[in-house]
């Protein structure tokens, strides 16, 4: 049995016009003039929460800020499971006007799409469960280091190990908590109980160019990435540059240097792996003194656990070799560690009809590209990390990557289109009514 | 016509162990408690010339702070032009105790063996010049980050742009001399005519392991590396490390690690040409984010100005391959250029005369190694730079090179031992006998 959407083509129009503004309201509530930045339990957090909830109370949910920050909406008897959808409002230095922030807007329009027309805070007949939209408040880590802060309460897996991260300014998250009104010792109201929930479905824009490569506007996600996180140091011998001739030279640099181009080759010679070296320094850092120590990070990214690790054995071994030749010593100090997470078959194929309904209407919103007429809809795994990875613990995760022209993320140049969004907002409710005529 | 020295061994050995004890003394005037770090202008600065004079009038010398904060001391008749010996006290940062500042006091001890004894501040009759020690205020460039303004200035060479260099703290060169006491405006008065001068030594450690390997106390320098340095900068784009394919990256730190390795590579191939990448930086610098810039520097050193030039075109060359195939950009900026400076030949023969001295007398220094009994004494040239290199604009320089037990400098494990400070300073001695036995 599945229910259509009853929406117009005009309707789903406006909720992407509507998406698009506030994406560009939002990206005015910036801790940094001319850029985008709001990191977790800034006064710029408190801003977007108390704007997130009044566009929740327009949608006709209730809402609350939880114990973790996170801003919540919800629409549907109180005793009904869930279905919640979700994504971030925080954002990393510098950032574009939509990771995140564009998930969390479409899922009020769908739920605005599904509520009863006229519906006066009463719910949709159809649906077996209620519907909640969740803005988190930290994905990207930016503040304290550690990512997932707010889905990782919800998830019931804050570690209490956290309350001593701190920001640049010395601020620990414990006090930043109290300078936000938060009581740490409430934090276990955020977390939620299995049995509350349904399911999670988050709309993301791809971080990568796959969409834009294939010209197809969704896809639907079939696992996030597992990832390591490696800081590395590298011990040699700082000498004078003049003085010192290469056979006695101990330079950690060229051994650094040659593990970055290391990491690349290997990453390179497989499938779905991706590493990469972002930081990188050497140490003393004069220009006429040999480098005696180099400290360089390494993200290690793949499909699966296992091939993930394999590479990094292969690149254990190589900076063992490349260390060995030049006489210096290395470590890795491993600082973050997420097995990857497969979305639920179930969601995806909800997912997937819901994207094949878009294809069955071409022209359902004004001047945006027609998705593809294939068969199936394109299923790409997501290298970066979502709020997803930590509610995978407590409920079935379901993904839709909307097309990002050029793949860029992560900067101000992060695009996507209003055709694109009206058609994931489209994708989104009808995957909804899809899950609704599943068995529970 | 050759005079000898007339020092008994004794009295060598006593002035080899009043270096090194006065090293030791030095070693305590620092900013930076536990370490030693002296720099230009300094209190520190201050109270290192206080001693030098207290020890230069102890030497019979007439002394005077000159208009750059060189300390000079001056022994014979006013009128007659000079045979300078000086070297440095300032240090780098975290450095060892003898850096510049044996060679200061060795200048010091050969002025005492060449004074007529029982002379009271009277001179000394065979020397057909006046002696001078100067103890140099900045060589290192610490400070302001330009090398040799102490020299420089004696040298005549002042620049007049060097008035706005800051230091850390954002204090200007030209308020440092006000805070020191100095007159910006008679900056002139440091500067030496060619014609007060006959000559300029200096000994100075070995900055390199090339001695101890040879298993010899002394060597002649030929000449002082000609060098340049550049900071470079490589353009790629930054972009999110889990959604970027390799095919679309353009990072711009993996350029800049082939940059380090191909510099490496191309040096190592040719004879007496060194190339140092001291300092390498990301940028933004998260572990997230494929760096969309990569800064680094470039320390070049070759014995002569043209073979060095050509690797720099070589250089050069491989970064336009590197660069092109990555997509990347990249620039140079050159921030310091300096001419090899050859020592005179005439200096070099009395140098080695001096050597050679003291391997006739193997037992001159209670046990110190005895220099090799070879015919010709190590010649080598410095690729570290020294303050001849300004000096060898107005007057012949001539360098001696005391054994650094491995060759490690800049650094506290800087080491010379007093057998080898002895050779040095009879060697010294003997080179200024040598060199007055010369015609004018």
């Amino acid at each position: 049995m599945t229910t259509r959407l009853g929406a117009t083509p005009d309707e789903v129009a406006t909720a992407a016009r509507r998406v698009m503004a506030r994406c560009d309201e939002l990206a005015h509530v910036t801790s940094t003039p001319g850029r985008i930045e709001r990191v977790y339990l800034s006064p710029e957090h408190a801003r977007v929460n108390r704007l997130a909830a009044e566009w929740m109370r327009e949608a006709g949910m209730t809402t609350r800020q939880d114990a973790a920050g996170n801003q919540v909406g919800r629409l549907g008897p109180p005793e009904a499971p869930a279905l919640v959808i979700g994504s971030h409002l925080d954002t990393v230095p510098d950032a574009g006007r939509y990771d995140g922030i564009a998930g969390v807007l479409m899922g009020l329009e769908v739920v605005r799409l599904l509520r009863a027309p006229g519906a006066d805070g009463g719910w949709v007949s159809p649906l077996p469960f209620a519907l909640e939209v969740i803005a988190f408040s930290d994905e990207e880590g930016t503040r304290f280091g550690k990512a997932l802060l707010g889905s990782s309460a919800v998830a019931g897996q804050w570690d209490d190990a956290w309350w001593t991260l701190t920001d640049a300014e010395g601020t620990t998250v414990r006090e930043a908590f109290l300078d936000f009104g938060l009581d740490p010792g409430r934090i276990g109201e955020a977390a939620r109980r299995p049995s509350e929930l349904v399911a999670y479905l988050e709309a993301h824009i791809e971080q990568g160019p796959e969409l834009d490569r294939r010209g197809e506007s969704l896809a639907v996600v079939s696992s996030i990435a597992s990832a390591r996180r490696f800081q590395l140091v590298v011990e040699g011998e700082a000498r004078h540059a003049g003085g010192t001739p290469y056979d006695m030279r101990r330079d950690a640099l060229l051994g650094a240097s040659e593990s970055a181009l290391a990491v690349e080759r290997l990453c390179r010679a497989e499938h779905h792996i991706i590493g990469t070296v972002g930081q990188l320094e050497a140490f003393p850092g004069a220009v006429n003194i040999v480098p005696g120590e180099a400290r360089f990070s390494l993200d290690l990214r793949g499909e699966f656990d296992g091939a993930r690790d394999r590479v990094w054995d292969a690149i254990s071994r190589e900076l063992d070799d490349i260390m060995g030749r030049r006489h210096l010593r290395w470590t890795a100090r491993e600082v973050h560690s997420a097995p990857a997470v497969f979305c639920a078959p179930l969601l995806q194929d909800v997912l997937r009809e819901g994207i094949l309904s878009t294809v069955a209407t071409p022209s359902l919103t004004a001047g945006a590209p027609a998705a593809s007429g294939r068969e199936d809809p394109a299923t790409l795994f997501s290298p970066a990390g979502h709020d997803g990875m930590a509610i995978g613990s407590i409920t079935d995760v379901g993904m839709l990557f909307l097309r990002n022209p050029d793949g860029i993320s992560h900067h101000p140049d992060e695009a996507v289109s209003e055709g694109d969004v009206g058609l994931g907002i489209r994708a989104l409710a009808e995957a909804v009514l899809h899950r609704a005529a599943e068995p529970a």
